[in-house]
């Protein structure tokens, strides 16, 4: 299957200011998003700040960043931090981004934004209110597939948009103390994987007029499995999430004239098909394209990073692709779907 | 990726009786069948009827059948007939159904077998009554790759079933006479092209304890488009067809151990992907199994005619790979989806 000239290529990036970056939470996925600023880009990370000081320390000494410190409140204090990436736990995203937006940074937050449609609102109020930037860091809606995609729907390659489902989920081995469980935590499979095909289908059709959610509960109270079905005026949507599923973490999105399926997994930089010959089936004359920029697919956490950059130099408040409105709605699915199921 | 020894091969179909077939609606689907009985079985086609004389004649001469005739009546009649294969239009199966069995002969019985789910049960109870065989003719069921696949799920290998999706749909020109739109003629997608998601969900999971539909009516008030939403006590599935979208025809089976991804489309002879190594995403030691036993597709119409046969010679009165009961439940099922949805 040949690379097509059919397929639009993903546009460059305009040129971003480097920022420097304070990171709170010195997690796992800080520790990548890091990495990534530091490999594939000019971004400086000047500090990074937690609770306890000894782990600031420790990330800071890995990751090769000049400043640990041993609250939130004094990562925020710093001058010479530009922006505040919050990678803490979901439940404390909201207080760590009015302590941030308080001390007048920007903001880039962790996947969920935040756990409830009010907080997100609240939140993005604040940012408009003091004039800063604040984005989901919804890396997804940054990598160049995403730009592909959206080329291939503005020019209507497979017609009217009718269909989108996506999912993401996994196998995870239950224990009522992990975050993933833990209802005190922000746990369920919705908050932690669930807003990667939400989000995933927001981008296409945007916020839809009626969510049903079925699936099941753990034993703590959070849901372990969940499928959402996405009404819109005329499409259709499919959620599906899990920490008791293998799943294939594939998108897919049907048209009038044709499909769009993004290779496994869709969340991070792959590749995808574009059949616009076949109303059924496999395609013979389905076209392909592959990223392959990157050979560590973490490094493409960095694309978020330098579009937000992007934006503040041209004094944005809000991500012109993923908006405060559309980020609010996503949290709304999600918090909707949430309580159909009676999730903690 | 090699074939594989972890996956099960095709357990072979026990000898079957060369029984005789009469043929009740010599429309496209009817002519498939009758090739593929003629080219891959010593089943024989007998005779033909329809209501127009000069339809079963035309047919006949085509496919190389004996005997046309000019009524339904007239061929359920023919004492040679063993076993009558009905597929008139959806909205006359049940009167169809109930000619053949009132005159003694065994019924195999084009999707969907019925429109109601009491239309179902009647004609099986029929059946048994008479002591006949009675199938609903999901040649799906039949194939190679269903046997593969059960021998898979027995086997545990991908561990708890949690998790099924399929979709079949395609884009249709909207015409309101023709049979896809026609409310008279049992139009709609979840009739024409949704019982295949749905007959293959219940293969894997059975009787949902819950359905949800959401979806849209064409002007003629059939659905259109329709996605289900259906619950199971430790698992949930999700069933897409549509007449205006052009979807990947592909169906997922994910589970606590691993996954089954169905080649498209799943709903002929394909292959499947068995992974087990990987908790979500692709798995690089994934097994794969590709049916190539026949250059024709539809060729693979005659598995369902040797295993009626085969049930028929043993004196049963249903498939015991696919039920009365759980025939009636997925017309159930559709019936529903088609009321959630307000459908004619």
């Amino acid at each position: 299957m040949p690379e097509s000239p059919i397929i639009p290529a993903p546009r460059p990036r305009q040129p971003a200011p480097a920022l420097k970056w304070g990171i709170l939470g010195p997690g796992g996925i800080a520790g990548r998003f890091v990495d990534a600023l530091h490999r594939q880009s000019d971004q400086q990370v000047v500090a990074v700040g937690s609770r306890a000081l000894a782990r600031a320390q420790e990330f800071a000494a890995r990751h090769d960043i000049p400043q640990p410190v041993g609250s939130p409140a004094e990562l925020v204090g710093l001058d010479e931090v530009d922006v505040v990436y919050i990678a803490t736990p979901h439940d404390s995203h909201r207080a760590m981004a009015e302590l941030a937006l308080n001390a007048g940074k920007h903001i880039v937050v962790e996947k969920p934004f935040m756990m409830t449609e009010d907080d997100a609102r609240s939140v993005f109020e604040l940012a408009r209110h003091n004039g800063l930037f604040a984005m989901e860091a919804m890396w997804t809606r940054y990598l160049p597939q995403a730009d592909v995609l959206a080329q291939i729907l503005e020019a209507e390659l497979i017609g009217e948009v009718t269909y989108v489902a996506a999912d993401f989920g996994f196998v995870a081995n239950y224990d009522p103390k992990h975050r993933l469980f833990n209802p005190d935590l922000g746990g369920g499979a919705l908050l932690d994987a669930g807003v990667y095909p939400v989000s995933f289908i927001s981008s296409v059709l945007g916020a839809p007029r009626a969510v049903h959610a079925v699936g099941s509960l753990a034993a703590t109270g959070v849901d372990d499995h969940a499928q959402l079905s996405l009404s819109y005026e005329r499409a259709l949507a499919c959620a599906v999430t899990s920490l008791r599923s293998a799943l294939p973490v594939t998108a897919v999105i049907g048209g009038t004239k044709g499909r769009v399926e993004v290779d496994s997994p869709y969340i991070r930089p792959s590749g995808l098909m574009l059949s616009t010959k076949a109303m059924w089936g496999p395609d013979p004359d389905a076209v392909r394209w592959t990223d392959t920029a990157l050979a560590e697919p973490y490094d493409a956490l960095h694309y978020q990073a330098i579009a937000a950059a992007g934006y503040i130099g041209e004094g944005l408040v809000e991500s012109p692709i993923h908006t405060h409105q559309e980020t609010t709605a996503v949290v709304g699915v999600l918090e909707q779907a949430r309580r159909q199921l009676g999730a903690r």
